[in-house]
């Protein structure tokens, strides 16, 4: 092990959703209440998020969780095609397995075909008053 | 105003992710980064939330928020006419436009139709040893 100061793995940067795309594309919603005993689930989830990337067609994910409450991951794809490479991956499977033999007490996934989408984001510049 | 003593407006129930209904059904996922200034978002919120289960064909809603991070609300339909009727509801439209101007930095709306869902919840039964 060395003693450089090394970057942080988790870099503080502005939190900002994942952006409205050009439909169609896909949305998995993920909804769970997680149980007492989260032995190793951030490492695990760490690790997914970074395996998610090398799918062709991913195109990002937004995490909410309220403490003591409910989680909301919603992972956003090009295509079924995309999705479906994820759902069969064999890491994320044996991750699944061990989330409803460990990590969830109930969830729900809801996939869905995006129809429509929009984002705002606040202008930066001051508004003043103006003189008529 | 009396001194009674009043159930409290929002009861300790467990929390329960919104069940996977059969498809197709659609879901709104509204996610966010909220402004410093949140004064009344509470009350508009929970009013909010009353007023869409009066909207036929209304299914649920969950809800997290990272603490100083990311908010996500997915809201359940059944089809996309109970979504017109919620989009352009007029105190609904007035709520929405009181967000971009105070309550919300940024935000992202995805409407989708839900081609297929699931749900997993943890059996009651403990688990033991089987002998063979």
């Amino acid at each position: 092990m060395s003693a450089r100061r090394v970057a942080p793995l988790v870099p503080t940067l502005p939190v900002v959703p994942v952006e409205a795309f050009e439909p169609p594309y896909y949305a998995a919603v993920f909804t769970t209440v997680r149980t007492l005993d989260q032995s190793e689930y951030g490492e695990t989830s760490a690790y997914l998020e970074e395996l998610v990337k090398d799918v062709p067609g991913y195109l990002g994910m937004d995490h909410a969780q309220t403490p003591g409450g409910l989680g909301i991951t919603v992972s956003y794809f090009r295509d079924a095609d995309a999705l479906t490479e994820w759902r069969t991956d064999v890491e994320h499977r044996a991750a699944q397995q061990r989330g409803r033999a460990q990590w969830y007490e109930t969830y729900t996934l809801h996939v869905a075909k995006v129809e429509r989408s929009r984002g705002f984001t606040r202008a930066e510049v001051p508004q003043g008053p103006t003189v008529g």
